[in-house]
């Protein structure tokens, strides 16, 4: 059976990615509290492709999916990456595994517990021998206008916002470090189960912490900074403002200069 | 060439609905204020298959939409859907038109104009020589909890709220009569531009409307009720809660009873 | 502190459905092969609210959530619905929940192994005594046009398409049975992973078995009437045509009449 | 009336983009054949602020909007820009506007004329007194599989797939024209509308023109480097496999390296 994939091509042109995209996988992932947990990843896999070469055998990107299945976390990630550069002999690798995260929270009076459901990605790039590995965490806050506060009588509007963060680090940062500093530099952190006294309790402190979009970027980019594993990042902040139909939106980034 | 659709299909399993969906189209729409506005359609077409027959000719559909091209309102819509009957010897026709709609509204003290985005829908069904023509209209718009207003020392959570009109008719009814239904019925109504004074007007405004979702459909539907030219309804309406990352919803419908 | 919720209301306007509306949350459901299968699931819940009350109390929804937390499957339905009604003091419960599936699949020559995804739904209504269950099943596959086969001297336009059944039934129905019922209805059925021999015979397979939209609704219901388990079904199939750039789509109802 | 936006920020954080985002707007754009356009558009607006504020005042990026309604297109970027960089007193301004556009195509045997649509966007940006501005055109076409034409003994797999192009270039370059080049380097180029002979025409010609996702982002990137005025490109394909549930992805970029 012919190999057409590895026919000779003569334009000249090499591909810088080439791959698959947005294929669904059960996977397991670490969590701080209970070892493991079981989500539902959504994977984009690319290598480059040298341009004497036709194609790439994409069955190969399933191939090397199904071999790490269970086993598809950060610690894990060169490994899968090398095994992608080397399968394919192709100079650079590209992993990208997009994720639901649940960790369970306590209400902040009554102590109800429930799980809050965080977007996470893990993009680990492989070039030669150079390495890259970034990760990425969603935060859903709540945000309460300062501006609305201040020239209001009473009340403020207020709103769902997420904010997301790109972060490239030395050692280990775990997705609940991200989470915990976010939470901390809202109006206030959300929570699936609120009773009434936890509801009075996050109406009250969000009204007490009003913040604009871009006091929400600043505060997480400043506590990024303090913490020296982190090399470089990206904060992004977006509320579906309550008064439009529109979103607002702010964006920072910073890097630590160091390799 | 071999009309392979018209060809005898002996499994006796006629078809309810066959056409084709979501094909993008620009329109232009009845405008109360402006006579007409141009704007983008997502378009599904149907018509029922007798059991005798293999397949449908799809293109007819679109010779159909291009013959209407620039006509595509309310008014025209028996005109297309007996067209559908005819063009494909069909019982029944069901045409479905989804569009953004945008309204120039001044803000509540500037006076400031903005245009505000208004998703609707109209969807037309003919069996036979029996019609049904259904104006679905979605809102957004302010709420602001009742429940944390009243525990909470200052403060309120409040939210953007998705608010979705279905209705059926006799003569006309305007988008914009539905609109101002809707917006009276929230804690606030929404604007794309506000300055500062507006901007305190709203937040007090919804400071002094607390609205559950239950309290919207309630308001939206009694007020539908007073109009006599609408036949039967529904209203839901969704908040995207601001102390949640989830939802909340609620839905209620009535039927005058009339023919 | 007040419970704003309970008071009374003098509109007169009882609530169809109230309640909470996609949230994220990892549950189990069990598998035809290996017990049960770690997946993600999007949930809404709904109970009806009689005219006098307010509010409803939407944190009770998670509670309930919560207890049946690792349980949430066919079987504990009935439980679950049964537990909102009381907890509610309501007459009617709804609760909808969407998840992905996935199934192991051996590819047709080779017999490599991988893992396909099926979204799935369950809906479950109780309406006082009167209870209803729905399985909803999305396949996708491949269709090939038999008119661009027969027409065409060579090669025929194919494409992916979704089949979306929907059923009620007696006894029990697993999703595998759905999803391998859908699969032998269309031109081929899909896999993750195929090597050169395994697309040699998918792509000839097709070219073998064309089928229009219409087709493949009228095969899947033509096998879903031969179960007598199965009550009631639609199914309808969407193509997302590679010669379009809209998709095409047909729908059929049976209901077999009996209770 | 307080303005807090205007207050100093002690946190030494400069913000790189604040503004606004997802607004959709009526718009019209230059169209080569007709003159002008009339579609609906979403769009981001961002400047960048200065660490020693506090806030942006959001509503002037509605006012700079409405300025300029019924004038948003290639042409008139810069003037919009250093609207932005004027009236917020900013160094640097980011405007993305995103819209469908159609042109009319005649159906390659039989003539018959219909609309295809196309997803475009602007992105410019205005740094102190360098701009920058990107063209994004999305085309739909059909790709047919070369290795499951060569292994197999009849047919082929082929499905909808979408390439998009980045463009940096000087003097002016047609919507148009990107989209002839893409369509030009397909298996076929798609239309809403097709007779039988035109249905026939295309499977044929797909037949004869297999190519690959790598064929197809070689191809465009060919013509793209022979056309002098474009100054910088990147070209991505992905294909909805027909055989798969997932998408196979290449990416190419080329900078003539001139400014």
């Amino acid at each position: 059976m012919k190999d057409i994939q590895n026919t000779f091509d003569n334009r000249g042109i090499g591909i810088d990615k080439v791959g698959i995209k947005n294929i669904r996988y059960p996977i397991t992932v670490l969590d701080r509290k209970n070892d493991i947990q079981h989500t539902i990843a959504s994977i984009n896999m690319y290598v480059d492709l040298p341009k004497q070469f036709k194609g790439t055998h994409m069955s190969r990107f399933i191939e090397i999916l199904n071999e790490h299945r269970g086993n598809i976390n950060i610690k894990d990630f060169p490994k899968i990456l090398e095994n992608m550069q080397k399968r394919f002999n192709a100079n650079s690798a590209h992993l990208e595994i997009e994720f639901p995260y649940f960790i369970e929270k306590k209400s902040p009076v009554t102590h109800s517990r429930s799980l809050m459901e965080y977007n996470c990605k893990f993009i680990g790039i492989k070039n030669g021998a150079g390495a890259d590995f970034i990760l990425v965490v969603s935060v859903p806050v709540l945000t309460l206008c300062p501006c609305s506060k201040e020239i209001s009588r009473y009340g403020a509007h207020n709103q769902r916002s997420f904010v997301t963060v790109h972060l490239r680090f030395k050692g280990l940062v775990w997705i609940e470090e991200v989470v915990d500093i976010v939470e901390a530099s809202s109006s206030a952190e959300l929570f699936s189960l609120l009773k009434r006294p936890d509801e009075k309790y996050i109406t009250e402190h969000a009204y007490n912490n009003p913040m604009f979009v871009e006091d929400v970027v600043r505060e997480v980019a400043k506590k990024l900074k303090r913490n020296k594993k982190i090399v470089s990042f990206s904060v992004e902040a977006e509320n579906l403002e309550s008064i439009h139909n529109h979103n607002v939106y702010a964006y920072v980034e910073y890097d630590r200069g160091i390799k």
